[in-house]
């Protein structure tokens, strides 16, 4: 298939050290060529080797002057900028197509300047995202590897960073692919059996399916919980903090603030924008919900502070609970372990550099005393002292082990962290409980093989098989300009 | 000299397409191999061949397992992203040290750890400018070359792109060069002249050096005053658009707006940033100043809405000065003539669509009734129609011809943007006016040839000679990260 060459601005625009212009297509070298010289005025980017990077002028040639389009002439007042072009022939680049990537001074004036010469020059401005949607198109990368693209660039934590690059190298269309090759084989199997019922018997295969059944629904079901696990981890847990005033609830913010600036200052400082209002605890972002205006008076207890906070507590995904330890419980304390009760709550029992009052057991018993139902691993207590820093790395640890089970697997387990592919999976699902179902009851093979191929189905809109091409212009839509 | 291994990230901090994590320096190949890995798990970067683009993995090696620095190996947990690796080997890079560029997945995040692993594995953040410096300090450009490329980046207008890229290109280096050299010359032959009477005799050298004096001082002159018009045009020309309410000011300042937002909305619509309230025709800025707040109402003609013309109009380069051409002029009229007079104004007679009522000789009688010694050159009258937009081109032109006696040169002449070039150069010419007060005062040899080396170190510091390490570290402070 002929296609048209695009190009567009792939670096953020904002001034900068380096910008690059990109240009994809059949013609991107030829047009990039008309707009290079080498320092001595030669033409040379039809000529050159594939993935070098090639050092010269980007001239305006758009006078029509024959003397600027010849080779071996360098009009002074032509040259536009000094530049590194890099060029990836087809099909050893990203879309798949030859490749040509400007870089340039990284001005938002020089990058529009050059782009605008790039499409005088024949091609067109692309789309967001249609890059990727090239590389996809032409077979490179399926349909999963290219949302994990764009989930990489807008990553806020190093979960979301690290599942994404995982899901790019594909780990989430290999297991689809898995899924999906267990369920060919048993819906080619039936068609066999009963197109040649002579020779293919499917006397007792029923329970052998059943067991296979099952088994696809116990990972599809993996995959589902990882969802829930994927999407917190990616976007952050909803926390809130909680205590009565002076437990220590600014100064824990503070110390998981103060971490966080750490990090920020590290690297440069300028990353404000995506840290938003959320605090990173070695690649699990919290989303700290303000409870500033949570405050227990003596008189309005169980008025409007309570209120608010079972408001904010009951949407949120974890209650952090700070209690002066220094202090025996009080009433507000009280209040506030009545409001936890089902949610998973991690109680800090803070000042333990001071004389401890209020000691786990006791805090456990008051716990027993308002909830006798409750469940152990919904809550857990950890002694910190905010003032001297202690305890934060057992803080973090809890949560991990609440949401986790353990350490947060960087490593081997595929997390699905996309909302779209968490839809197609519950669809798998529900269609495997329907051929267990269908099992169950006794129902001949030609009916649940539909279920067999709708499950297969939906898991291929995963990978972009099976997509319309509606679906796939809205994804890309998605994308930033230059990807 | 050996010197450390620097490291940045030089495109700009925001999610985009691409982003490009630089090194520079004696370790920046060892560093990046250490953390490259092609797809099949090689190491490969010290043995590539300079100028190459070389695809694979930047992976975290940071837990100092053995396997995880073995070739051949590739632990799928420890791949941070999918990237491509420019290797440019000294002395043919940027800085003419080793230089690696990884362009990775351009997330603030995903920049901010790469470069963050690249810090871990030996380089240390190179500080503003540095790159560009290291270039300077190599050799590889000169200082008026290295100012040329924050002065790139942060163009405004395409004049200031053109004559920045020009200076890049080393015209301004050239000119220097060229007046030291006549300067050295002189100075080399007086010197010689002195030690060595004997040989060669000063005879009528005198009337000689004033020829060549006074020649100097005019192409110093001629730089002089293309400073004033360069750093104009660099900045933007600030205007001021005076006239009568309806006269067609607003209808002026949206068609040169509007023509503006188009330029704008063809190359993506995402520099507003830097356009603030400036304007351009066609590569000359006009920093339009906001003049609603002067309305010429009848009762109080002479008191606020006047003054503040004034005040704006006396520190403008430029006033546009909107005359209804349907209408006789006015008292309004010539309040705004009175205020002009000796400044650089265009007048438009504008709605030229209508019956013209005031002609450009009624208006031409009308202000030399007021300024008897009106300088021609100081007004230009062009009939326009802001309705029918018809006369836009001709304020062009007129402003051209205005400040640039016709077209603006982005040919050949050299002009001189940068404040700290003017003064060098303001230095030099008054050496030079110096030495010609001494040829005329018939002073001895060695006295002017003092000045005749003052103005030749002045010069030098252009080009960065005979400057300080403070002034260098002052200029490149200016400088964006990643440069």
């Amino acid at each position: 298939m002929k296609t048209d060459t695009i190009a567009a601005i792939a670096t953020a625009m904002a001034d900068s050290g380096i910008g690059i212009v990109r240009i994809s297509g059949e013609e991107a070298i030829e047009i990039a060529d008309r707009m290079f010289r080498t320092k001595s005025g030669k033409r040379i980017l039809r000529e050159v080797v594939s993935h070098t990077i090639n050092y010269g002028y980007i001239v305006d040639n758009s006078s029509g002057e024959k003397n600027d389009v010849d080779e071996g002439y360098l009009k002074e007042s032509n040259i536009v900028d000094e530049v590194m072009v890099g060029v990836m022939k087809s099909p050893g680049s990203y879309t798949t197509e030859d490749t040509v990537e400007i870089n340039c001074h990284g001005g938002v004036l020089m990058m529009n300047r050059i782009l605008e010469l790039v499409i005088k020059n024949g091609a067109r401005i692309a789309e967001p995202g249609e890059f990727t949607k090239r590389a996809f198109l032409n077979g490179r990368i399926d349909l999963s590897k290219a949302e994990a693209v764009i989930d990489i660039i807008h990553s806020k934590n190093q979960f979301a960073l690290k599942s994404s690059v995982s899901q790019l190298k594909g780990s989430v269309s290999e297991v689809v692919k898995g899924l999906r090759q267990e369920l060919i084989y048993e819906i080619a199997f039936i068609e066999s059996a009963l197109d040649d019922p002579e020779h293919i018997s499917l006397e007792g295969y029923g329970e052998r399916l059943y067991e296979k059944t099952d088994n696809i629904i116990s990972k599809l079901k993996k995959l589902l919980d990882s969802a829930d696990n994927g999407m917190m981890l990616k976007e952050g847990i909803n926390t809130v903090i909680v205590g009565k005033p002076n437990a220590g609830k600014s100064s824990l913010l503070n110390l998981l603030v103060g971490e966080e600036k750490a990090i920020v200052t590290d690297v440069a400082g300028t990353t404000r924008d995506v840290l938003e209002e959320s605090i990173k605890l070695h690649g699990i972002s919290l989303n700290i919900i303000d409870t500033a205006g949570i405050r227990y008076t003596e008189d309005v207890v169980e008025k409007i502070g309570v209120e608010r906070a079972i408001k904010y507590a009951s949407s949120a995904d974890l209650v952090i609970f700070v209690v002066d330890a220094s202090l025996p419980l009080d009433e507000s304390d009280n209040h506030i372990i009545q409001m936890i009760a089902g949610k998973k709550t991690i109680i800090l029992l803070n000042k333990t550099d001071l004389d401890e009052v209020t000691t786990e057991d006791i805090l456990s018993a008051e716990i027993r005393a308002v909830d006798k139902a409750v469940d152990a691993s919904h809550i857990r207590i950890i002694k910190t002292s905010t003032k001297e820093n202690i305890g934060i790395d057992l803080l973090e640890k809890a949560i991990k082990d609440m949401f986790f089970q353990g350490e947060i697997s960087f490593n081997d387990e595929v997390f699905i962290t996309n909302m779209r592919h968490k839809e197609a999976i519950m669809n798998a699902y529900e269609d495997m409980l329907q051929v267990r179902r269908s099992l169950e009851d006794g129902m001949p093979e030609d009916f649940y093989s539909i279920d067999l191929m709708s499950s297969y189905s939906s898991l291929g809109t995963i990978i972009g098989e099976e997509v319309g091409e509606d679906l796939v212009n809205e994804i890309f839509s998605k994308f930033c300009m230059g990807k």
